[in-house]
């Protein structure tokens, strides 16, 4: 499985955030604490396994957005706590499941040793988080976040589906793009913010305002993703870039850039897209980078996280709130 | 995905038990009804995936275990046609993430046609039913259904992995093998009965009996489809035998034949496990078939048969108990 690579990334999101996630540390710990406990099993072989996916922590982005909803609407309890564990878990089982795809790529370049235990596990071991996560969250008192969070994921791979529906579909619209990224990015974000909120005791009207941050602030993080992918520095991101390429997907620069370029350069891109050249990432990354695209998908992103900052002013000055403001201007001015 | 050769088997567990099931046929349709309801997306891409799935409907086991084990302990009511699709879900699930190590398989022989697009689908698809089975099973009243549905999911995941774990080990000992199958088959069979019961308003002793029925019905029913992926009629079973042994899964008559066998017999299954001969599974079979460990593996499946069937006698008389009887039996003398 892919998880080396990633492993670099692990806690890039809260490193770049100095000191503004000190305020959740503690509840962050024992996050990770019963992240540990609840996927410990009575087999050694299923723990030795799990710890593959202990090594390659993420950016705790979510459990993040859990804790700071609370804080800035009400108060934070130990429920938050396993919802904040849930939705860690639920986004690693998606990472894991990614792993599949990418070690298809690695196989497709030839590179197959012991490819199919890979393959297995990835499934498996993808499949033993999210199953863990329900377990987890239906321990708690009602079935009110079991709901949101099961809603959630079903949007998620709606989102991963439609995204492969739409793979080599080098005609894929601007509108379907931000559908795919919705589903399969923000409305995990979004929920992690709601029931923050909800648990918290928070109005209607705050839930629903820390809902909104967290659906555009979502969409935001993704399109952030994406022009990382094309335009970032592979030893500052520290995973490798193009993956979105040789994927077949279309991301939000590029079709930027096949409804605006001059004709000529639409056309190489089209030709380098179905291209076999072993350099054709580096040859659509020198035609995007020096484009327009490339801002154009920044400026989506920055209105994406003024409205995220906008829907904070229902909220009462707080730390908490002041952290979700910066953690959305984060979100796209990280090199991460 | 390998879903055709599934689907030649579909029902065959149903049509099997002629007139068994007629008591809960209108109940069954339900089943079917909400299935299909509660996998709908407002994408048509999606839509058009899942289609897939109803293509190719399982022997529809676990949704009768719930509606007989309720009707067998008191009374069935709206939530169990819930209850029964949500097993249904799960389990249709683990046979599409099956498919992935399936087509994985087909790869290694050379059919790699569209592999990428196949696995990665077969991903997606199987977490898009487990994440459904989860948001029907959380739109219940109470938590009871969605942590006993986790629980098991979660030993269904430990089954697997430890199954995964033992690829290839070729001293596999009975009792591991037990436990393998207990948790991947088995323990959702029992979480069937016991849920049945349990909505039923069963007492605790009567739930539990059920629960004792499922167990060994469950495990039952796994080493009878071990035997029959080795002594199965290929034409009959209606799909590729002779998986387990090109997976690597020792199953019971191999575990007995390589502790029981003349030593020259054991070498040669031995050396055939391992060699990369295409006629091998056949002379496999021609190993094992005129052994005694087909016969042992029967036994053992008997014994079980006997245990749930033992547990029945706890229940009043009840035309739903004589089909859970004739149900068990069924686990053992089918040929499909």
């Amino acid at each position: 499985m892919n998880m080396q690579d990633r492993k670099t990334t692990a806690s890039g999101f809260t490193a770049g955030l100095p000191g503004l996630t000190d305020s959740i540390a503690g509840e962050l710990a024992d996050v990770e604490t019963l992240f540990e406990a609840e996927l410990a099993s009575d087999l050694s072989s299923v723990n030795t396994l799990v710890r593959h996916v202990n090594r390659f922590r993420g950016k705790m982005l979510r459990p993040c957005l859990v804790l700071l909803s609370a804080k800035a609407s009400g108060e934070l309890t130990r429920t938050h706590i396993t919802l904040a564990t849930v939705v860690e878990m639920v986004h690693m089982a998606t990472l894991v499941h990614d792993d599949v795809l990418d070690e298809a790529e690695l196989r497709r370049k030839g590179a197959t040793i012991n490819h199919l235990r890979g393959n297995e596990a990835a499934v498996l071991l993808g499949d033993y988080l999210i199953s863990h996560s329900y377990h987890l969250c239906s321990g708690l008192d009602s079935q009110l976040a079991s709901r949101a969070i099961a809603r959630a994921t079903n949007r998620v791979c709606e989102g991963e589906l439609l995204q492969l529906h739409n793979r080599n579909n080098f005609d894929l619209d601007e509108a379907t793009y931000i559908e795919i990224i919705t589903r399969k990015t923000a409305s995990l974000c979004a929920t992690c913010c709601a029931l923050g909120a909800s648990f918290a005791g928070a109005s209607e009207r705050v839930t629903a305002s820390l809902e909104t941050y967290g659906l555009s602030l979502g969409i935001a993080f993704q399109i952030q993703d994406d022009i990382l992918d094309i335009a970032g520095d592979a030893a500052t991101v520290g995973k490798t870039l193009g993956i979105d390429i040789d994927k077949g997907k279309l991301t939000l620069p590029l079709i930027h850039f096949l409804r605006t370029a001059p004709r000529e350069h639409r056309s190489l891109l089209r030709a380098l897209l179905v291209s076999k050249e072993p350099d054709r990432g580096e040859k659509i990354r020198n035609l995007i980078v020096p484009s327009g695209s490339i801002d154009f998908a920044r400026d989506r992103a920055n209105q994406l996280v003024d409205r995220a900052r906008a829907s904070l002013r229902n909220l009462p000055d707080s730390e908490a709130r002041n952290v979700l403001d910066a953690m959305a201007q984060f979100v796209v001015t990280r090199a991460v």
